[in-house]
């Protein structure tokens, strides 16, 4: 019913990274294949307490002995880029075809949804970009099974599995002694930890930009507030959704999910509740550095309007009286005609009205506070 | 009980397209037909597993023999435009006068209804305009019967329901072999999704006015700014009754709509969920826009008081020492008149004082930042 | 418990039109007239499928028979100016004290209040004045009775009763053959449907604003945006409590309310959701004005500054020019002494310069786009 | 567990008028006496349908006779600044520690409190000031038990419960029929309905400030809007606990409360929720008026620009052309030098060219709409 | 499953104060030791109405033999700096590795969770620093048991249980005679109104900026506003999810708290409301001073644009004036070449019309009101 038509164009597509249009009143269940998504890699991860396997395989039809097998068995398939292999993969694990177009037509909203013997995750996973400030955003589906769970990535690249795969294959903590929903809370929390680094990385760049509104306000900097405001609007609407799936997770207590994984998974509905909390504070921080910004540049038009007045106003009556002696009255013809240009003091005068003027106005913008320098500003 | 007297006048119509105002005190169920509003065409699609029909019927009689069939049958009436013809199809299906008065009597909020044997639905359907960003927006209402549904459109013109003609017609995916009540569900999939294209478009008016607002903010710009965040409040106002709507056809469970047709529906929920968020989402950016325009436009009031103060506090003080040695102080009466204008290197060491002065301001105003050019601004 | 000592002063008397401040501590059940108020004028009607009597009546026992008779009695109490008839009214329906004092003690807030064999229904009714912008509103009260309404208004001017009145008289839809429910329910559709005129005049008056905000903001433009918003307050102070007082009439099902006007309620319910979102709306846009407005002001500084800023640094450099060429150093004294007033091509050459500067000047001001004129806007 | 230390600084006394810091960690029902607090007042009214008593006791101990008798007994202390004869009432009625903590140690949040045989109401009673806008606020507690009422006042001036004691002592409405109950009531309607006339008064500064702020903006109105707004916040911060103490009263229905007095909370709780309305609707209007300052001050603003810029952009040309013809270039030594001077017209076309410039500068003006005086603003 | 990276860099290091990123993935229940983290400091004190003991103890296995009596044992831990301690610590009192994940992974949101037979409460304390404004801002983890009480504090520094444990150990009220339940509700009580101090020091400091900001704005002023605006989040962030937590206490009603301590608890839950109240007042307060600053620096912006306006435009056009007759045209060429100048009366006539001009314009200014002084403001 979503058929992948063309991405939203540039500055769009960094806010809502995969967002796609819909062509309306397509066959629901129909998934769409984006051209520029990468071809799926399968990887098996096959666990009990005492065997562990950790293998590339080429079709999905390679894990049906695994499934098989009372071990648990982790799928997990990187990249969306080939409909016959994903549709080859709903047959293997018997997905509807609802929950396949969930996990292929991404953008999906993160959910819960539970199919008798099927519990289907939509997550949203962000990993912070190396060098600048941003991050990755793909989604993440799980499907979790009897004894093994799927996951679905956008993307080879990018994720934040690789602490969980060196516990099981390592045989740290008691990962190798659960179950698949044990494994998928692992997985779960490893996702909502994600979004610690990346929030670390808005409240440097908040606090830098804290320092540059106040010391040197530029245009530029109007921009990395707006720039960050919008991601950290992406954020949050990656977010959100998330809390209420994992809080139905928890009430709605699926069969699937041991009372002791819930435990876990309450711990993990603390963090998501903790990383809303920070999204909203820098979020409020952002908008505040926004009118900090504006009383900024309001106090630079001041500075400047401050030096203008200063110069036209003690320069300007200076140059009315040095326009009055350049008069050309004939003093000639009448002894009123600029006597003052005849007198012996006449040009000793001019000047010290001049400069009686010149003094008096410093004084009365000395008085009014203009002639401090109000630029220097101390961070305490 | 509502008369339709006279339209909103231009701009508003706009904004509420076809708001009218209501006589009150008038008879509840009467219905009260728009002059301006294009007379009703009727088609008729009747169709099961094997058979197929599409035709345009002259009078909503002419269905009767269908709705008695087992097959499901579509009646899809397009305009608005003729009392006799409504009146006599409100009888055909044997309507609750309340439910033709809000079918007719556009524009209605979206809401479902319960009648016994039938269902109220009023949508409403977003169409974007090719050229220009903007969109059409009409009422669309379904009424959904034991095997029949009926459909009435304000207007023959811009609809999103040709794809699921088409999957019908081609007997593509499930949709000949489900009932009345999935058709209901896959127009209701196609209307929602036919929010998607009119989204996209806002996204990339606010991607060129973001570009115009940091480049080059006019009063043009500001206007631009509002009509959309105008535009955007339309479109939330018609997306968020959809969604209770749509909720309450899932939760109160009426008789008509089966079992499997309601995960259906839980999916076509999560689609409205989506683009209240993005609206959202875009009416944040859009307020936030206001906030970086007027920041830009008091840049700009900044960038024209430096040109101003910088070149009137240069040449102020020029003139003024230009203005002293203008003065006709008689040299001839006192030794202390103006001796400068006797002097041999008088006029030189006259234009030194003045380059002086020139270039200590100008170092002044190169330390104070104001002679950088800030307009230059790079896009990240 | 509320005595109305005054009126409160003449603006706010136009927001809450007739708000009185209330002596702490007095009887509950108190009733106490306002000198101002005009004097009670009765209205009877009467009806049944088959009668139909309408006449003004003096004393409020003469509507004791017709309250005994089966037929439906309609008794409209318009004015609130005498307390001698308003208590015997009180007597005649038996009346709580405290639904009489509710009923004369205006305003009171909207509401739905159940007593035993009585149900009182507080409402505000707005009427659109005739040649500007603006409405009058003022209380009425219903009371609903076995088979009787009493309604009582606060003044016998603008009511927008007349179409129901007609409708009974002339036997219009199925007025006649209801009871008195649905002569309730008829005349709270007629009080909220008397939103929809007043909103469209704001609608209309808002359209003006955006137009004169953009073309040609002044200080009126801005009281008038004001005025706006605080009238629309006043319109959602009235019909956010109504929307919850039918609410209640619907679910908690008061026994002298049929099921059939039940259904009838829930439209005029959807009626009043539809009010509340245009108020809301128009809200949003008013508000909305106010930064258009501040940025259309903020436009017009930067007109202003930058006309003063062309003129200005273009007439003082050359003033300066003009300034040099004025100074007197004597050229006799010596060769470097402003030798260039005896050139033979010293003045055009001077003229030259000036040209130089000011042309310069221009085309450094057209580079920056300050010589365009942005005052065009063409609305699209 | 809470000790008075010292009272908050100057102006936030006003905001929070007897906001006290607490030592954590104290015993819980601990009392602390401030040092500045009136010694208590014992007033003790004992009625029935018959007899009235009203007098003032110097003990608590004085009113245990008038207890043991069916007649209600109201002791009304007013002043909390003594430990002992508080600590001593608190044995004669039997109260809990924390009932006596509440009670004593001001400010406590409005509540209900219900203990088995006694109910606790804390409530807030604000008085206008006499002359300037402003309000005295104190804490008024109530404890209702089975035939008494006992309340407790912060100070002994500025109560209104004036009215209430002349109804009793006058016999006046049916105060003296009714239980303690219906006493509590009657206070409690007297406290909310305290409210209105400040309100009236902050209606009318409200008004003041809209005149003066389009009128004549001075950085006073700004601190009166802001002063006004930080006491809404007061009264705002004064009456929603209140409502939700009213509410859970009429809810939770303790036994000490009869059928009928519910009746009558049920219509104090109306009163509550139309001061809420008021205080929100004065609240939106202060924030408002805020907006319009700010727009006031930017108009002023513009009116400064055009002055300047009007009277600059004329007279800077012309006192060029006057330099022009003040430049020193020797006419005799060529013909090109200013040939003007010894023109027979030179003077008069020099004006007329300065004449020319200057109407054709105030004809741009004029054009543009800049010497119109728009400080005229008509009220509607 | 948290691993303490690095701290947040410096300014956000104030807000967070001690916000760690979580390296997603890591095995849950482990605890990680931050290097900075004191080393833990134990005490106990094990009371009973007759004994009491009070000793800092080395390990935590000397608690044990306390642990089994009948008296009430508190283990109050203050450091945690140390891994094996900690961990021991988990062993001795048999604490759910969640648990002790919770208690030693600080920062965790503040809450309430119930294992079986015992009880966690994560708390945040705020100790107001002694100089500046300002708090520190610590996690208390209370874990309470049968008979016994531990509590985990970050840091040995600024605690607010000195009171109570005094009240223990001088058997100041019932402390002695109550159980755990009662010493955990004493010390949450101690927690709670510890914020009051804190919350006066913004008080005080937000009066201060009142001041500020109408007498004298600096852009220092709009850097502290934002700064209390953002240690007002913090303490928000700290304050509301408390609420939640106490609000489930007394609701959920676990077994190891008794029916007495919970009314207790009670009244602590409203001094938490308070505080909540307090913080959003403050909130609102310093939101609206940006207003005002805002609006001051605008109005200060208006003064300096009278002095230039006033002073240019009176000297400008008797600059022009002198300009005028500081022209060479001949005046013997022709009768109309500045006969003024060879006038009697010429040169005082002169200053006679640049005189009336300058009091021309100064009448017009102070028509205008632009000669007040409007920097001085009354406070009342």
């Amino acid at each position: 019913m979503i058929r992948k038509l063309r991405r939203l164009p540039k500055i769009i597509t960094k806010v809502y990274e995969d967002e796609f249009y819909h062509q309306p009143g397509t066959v629901p269940g129909t998934i769409f294949i984006d051209a520029d998504a990468p071809p799926p890699i399968i990887f098996l991860i096959d666990y009990n307490q005492t065997n562990f396997i950790h293998e590339q395989i080429a079709t999905p039809e390679e894990c049906v002995p695994y499934l098989e097998m009372e071990s648990v068995s982790w799928v997990d398939v990187q990249g969306l880029g080939c409909q016959d292999i994903l549709q080859r993969l709903g047959n293997v694990f018997e997905l509807h075809p609802l929950v396949l177009e969930d996990i292929v037509n991404v953008p999906e909203r993160p959910k819960t949804e539970d199919y008798e013997d099927q519990l289907l995750f939509i997550a949203r996973m962000v990993v912070p970009k190396e060098r600048t400030c941003g991050f990755y955003s793909e989604q993440v589906s799980l499907i979790l099974g009897k004894n093994y769970l799927l996951t679905v990535q956008e993307e080879p690249e990018h994720d934040c599995f690789e602490e969980v795969r060196s516990r099981i294959e390592k045989n740290k903590g008691t990962i190798r002694k659960q179950g698949a929903d044990y494994l998928a809370y692992a997985l779960l929390d490893a996702i909502i930890d994600g979004f610690f680094p990346v929030l670390e990385l808005y409240g440097e760049r908040i606090e830098e930009l804290e320092e540059e509104v106040i010391v040197k306000p530029t245009p530029q900097t109007l921009q990395n507030i707006y720039q960050i405001r919008r991601e950290l609007l992406q954020l949050r609407r990656a977010i959100w959704p998330q809390r209420d799936a994992i809080n139905s997770l928890i009430r709605d207590a699926p069969d699937l999910i041991s009372e002791e994984v819930r435990i876990y998974l309450r711990d993990c509905y603390d963090h998501t509740v903790q990383v809303m909390d920070m999204v909203e504070t820098y979020r409020e921080l952002a908008s505040g550095l926004m009118d900090v910004y504006l009383s900024a540049v309001s106090n630079k038009m001041n500075e400047i309007m401050k030096v203008l007045t200063v110069v036209s106003t003690i320069f300007i009556p200076l140059t009315f009286v040095a326009g009055i002696y350049g008069m050309n009255f004939n003093t000639e013809k009448s002894p009123y005609n600029m006597p003052e240009l005849n007198w012996y003091w006449g040009y000793p005068l001019c000047w010290a009205v001049m400069l009686a003027i010149a003094f008096g106005l410093l004084f009365f913008f000395w008085r009014r506070g203009w002639l401090q320098n109000s630029v220097v500003i101390k961070r305490n």
